[in-house]
């Protein structure tokens, strides 16, 4: 078994959870900061058999992963010029796999 | 040494602590939630040498298991009708146990 | 690679953090609270390359290792005697060093 540990970012991590449970995927969500931004990250553990461990990957990369969006930046609006969209990235998911050597249930 | 992540639901949490202290094993306890049943839930992280794992899962198994419960379920009550307890399960803990390479105190 | 949990003394935290930092090492930062003192204390979650832990751990050493601190008992202010400082110790850190298989990023 492998323990699967994502670090997502807000914004990403309510879609991922719903992954999860569609999946039958149990997760545990650690509440946690990331050191770098100081902005609030959300750590997934998730453990499951080896042959699902690819599966899991799918659905992290499917809903957190890193990708531009195009914004108006708010300055703009504020000051009634012509709103130009420009392009952010946004998203982006930090995953560490970690071995099990024992799952137990009581 | 091994690293014994054990989520127990919060109605155990608490009685569990307690056991982790009379047994002298120090646990932290992390805050989390289950993404399974979208409820609080408590993750405690215990480090011990290979020769204690197994008290530490009899302490967790002792004080967290699944069990059955007689409830009087509320509805009954507030119809006024006659209150039959029923059978519910509580408790439960998901126990997974990672290998440490390395112990240190500073 | 390795995962480093380090589980440290509120106190240390933000100069801790800080460190991690100005070093570029990405942490996580998880909210803990420790079984066994049952005061607050800050976990940090790092994953480095394997020539990465040593300097992971001289960091965490240098801002949060035990040490004797002069303190002046605030009972010997308040009653007006003379206050005379003791050696109390604070900070220390709790380290575990586990083995990552694989470390992926969206």
């Amino acid at each position: 078994m492998k323990m699967i540990m994502a670090i997502v970012q807000p914004k990403d991590a309510g879609k991922l959870r719903d992954a999860f449970i569609d999946n039958n995927i149990g997760a545990t969500k650690l509440s946690s900061t990331g050191g770098f931004l100081r902005e609030g990250n959300t750590t997934y553990m998730v453990v499951v058999e080896d042959d699902r461990v690819d599966e899991v990957l799918e659905i992290i990369k499917h809903n957190a992963k890193s990708r531009e969006q195009y914004m108006t930046p708010a300055a703009q609006i504020d000051n009634g010029s012509s709103a130009i969209p420009i392009n952010v990235q946004i998203g982006g998911a930090t995953v560490f796999i970690l071995p099990v050597e024992k799952f137990l249930q009581f």
